[in-house]
């Protein structure tokens, strides 16, 4: 699973941090919570497909956690979708998403099916799908506000195929029986037992989301050895009264839910705008829970951090590239050239010898369009070995924080 | 009065063009032309300020023209808002607005006044002001479509103080008399005509707003001898059958719209997603009107093209850095290096000489700040004559086609 924080600002946006909305990324399919302002525009920044979604899940009606969802549903509709989308919130929100439809004179070419959750519930799973499910719980802020686990169900352990076939197993019914859990009698009647054949069931991943509550011991039960809990952090410890006060947590709060929970990775989001440095918020939880992170918008988190590493090669590489344009000699000025160059491929793209040349006769252009998108139009320096075989693509980090070393 | 498009796409955003709506800044107010997701964010990201919001004109209920007004709205309550606000749009807009802050439970602290016009209407002055007013008309979409034209009121023209004195005129009741218009008669019997004293009345600004329309008259109505027309241009020439069935323009309707009704510039948006590179639209526009102007996000239109060119001090400039570093001789290397950066100051601010040396000792990680925020932290390359007093401060031309030299 892949969480991609959309919006990670509170109840009003900054200039850089759009309102709250988490993406999760599981199987090809995406799953929504809260979708306030403008998340059908960072989705598609994102890379993540509207198309695919799946569920929507809203925790509270604040403004900000789903002021979103009659555009994105518009979108949808204007994408012909036609495959149904559920719609998971407090009781209301069918009413609301109905009003708004209604008033806007859209007519939606597929379904949604809403689950309604009402106030004073203690607990319910609000989607049971073959191969997860969604907990629900209620939260402790100013109104009914509702936190989520999203829990992908265990999978069943491996099969040690080789042994099972040493001892007598061939037909698939058999090895059906054993997945299940029950022992086989075979013909002369040796008894082969589940647990020999069948490995320790694997652990679904799981991932909490928690925002706009004080510390409560559902946020805990929800985040309960959780691989992520995306927490709200709106203060810091210095506002802990106005915390209180507004219903929201401190940074100190979502680490103190973290370590009793004892989650694997806490990422905390939803900042108050006077903080334009997130960073301090950061600190204070790292005090008290390792490993914290901040979430940044279109930063991608994966559940397995070990996937996550193996994305992006990287010392080995530049160290590489650094060796070749070494071997030169002599021009000092290009060697060095080099290897910033080779720093610096992380961000680059393919590109032509002509667009090469085109850029050194008139560097004053090519920075203005350096200017203008600086992700895509920066163009690979490294043209000189163009005979070489290309080096595998890398993911942009996007912060220098970002160097995928934090696990 | 300066326009500032916080949103160009139409229907559905694209990664980087946001729904429609246009802000206009008059005299430190700011009126609203359509407020799509995310205009309260735009706004903060153009650097107009949202309690400075004096009116919000909605065109018509399609999603992507109005489904910001909610979070614009309860953002302006975070921030405490006392003034009342005026929104204007077709009827059903109170019905809406006041719907959605219930559901939201929010309650304003500040008066909102709708006007809400009804379909069938010709033609009505929606707003009055003592400065200015704002006509509206239908236009001819598939649903119905309120077009409006901000009209500032003739400013009186030029008192001549020195003529009237020499003519006689001593007292204030004298001066306001020519003022308006009347005639003076001075204690000798001579008159003294208004029209020898008062130069002609000074046109007052304006701007029209067309979305969402086929070409129709009411346009060219609205638009009449407009300093700028803001027209959508959804679709190129090649797909006028789509533009007809979906009650859109293209590019050469609009620059029709503009011919019969002789503005001054025309700045066309609501773009197709379809077009990834609007330039296409624009070439078709300029091919039948010119000025005509692509609508840019957050890049700010003059209605006095005379003022825009007084910010910007272009050429004179740059060939001065260019002697300046040209006097060197000898390092062929960094003279082309500096009259490169000369080129680039446009868009760079004030560094620090320890900055520069740190860039040069780690030119990846500078470069990863570049890539975040391309235009902040470029830091100025020209430390080098610090001795020298700072060149003025530039405004960021934020594409290479605005060179502020199109008027």
């Amino acid at each position: 699973m892949i969480i991609v924080p959309l919006g990670v600002a509170s109840a009003t946006p900054t200039a850089t941090r759009h309102l709250p909305s988490v993406a999760l990324w599981r199987e090809g399919d995406v799953h929504l919570f809260d979708c306030g302002e403008n998340a059908q525009m960072r989705m598609l920044q994102a890379g993540l497909k509207r198309s695919k979604i799946e569920n929507i899940f809203i925790t509270h009606f604040d403004v900000d956690h789903f002021s979103g969802i009659i555009g994105l549903l518009s979108t949808l509709q204007l994408q012909r979708r036609d495959k149904s989308l559920k719609i998971i919130g407090p009781k209301g929100v069918k009413e609301y998403v109905e009003w708004n439809l209604n008033f806007a004179n859209v007519d939606l070419n597929f379904e949604i099916s809403f689950v309604e959750v009402e106030e004073g519930f203690e607990e319910e799973r609000v989607v049971d799908e073959d191969e997860y499910y969604v907990e629900a719980r209620p939260l402790n802020h100013s109104t009914f506000c509702i936190g989520y686990r999203f829990q992908e169900k265990d999978k069943p352990g491996k099969v040690d195929a080789e042994k099972a076939e040493a001892m007598g197993i061939t037909e698939d019914a058999q090895y059906k029986a054993l997945k299940a859990g029950e022992d086989v009698e075979l013909e002369d009647g040796t008894i082969v037992k589940s647990y020999d054949i069948v490995g320790h069931p694997r652990p679904g991943d799981s991932f909490a989301y928690v925002t706009d509550t004080k510390y409560c011991p559902n946020a805990v039960k929800l985040a309960m050895n959780t691989n992520i809990l995306y927490h709200e952090a709106t203060f810091s410890e210095s506002l802990a009264d106005k915390a209180v006060e507004t219903g929201h947590s401190t940074s100190a709060d979502a680490a103190r839910v973290a370590n009793e929970a004892q989650t694997k990775l806490l990422v905390i989001g939803h900042f108050s705008a006077r903080y334009t440095n997130p960073f301090v918020l950061l600190r204070e939880a790292r005090d008290k829970f390792f490993p914290a992170w901040l979430a940044t918008e279109l930063r991608p988190i994966f559940t397995n951090p070990s996937q996550e590493k193996g994305i992006v090669q990287q010392k080995v590489y530049i160290k590489e590239a650094n060796d070749k344009s070494g071997g030169g000699g002599g021009k000092s000025k290009k060697r060095s050239r080099k290897s910033d160059s080779s720093k610096k491929r992380f961000r680059k793209r393919k590109s032509s010898s002509s667009d090469r040349k085109k850029r050194s006769r008139s560097s004053s252009s090519s920075s203005e369009r350096k200017r203008r998108r600086p992700e895509r139009s920066r163009k690979n320096d490294n043209n000189d070995n163009q005979g070489s075989s290309r080096p595998p693509k890398h993911i942009t980090p996007r912060t220098p924080f970002d160097n995928f070393d934090r696990f």
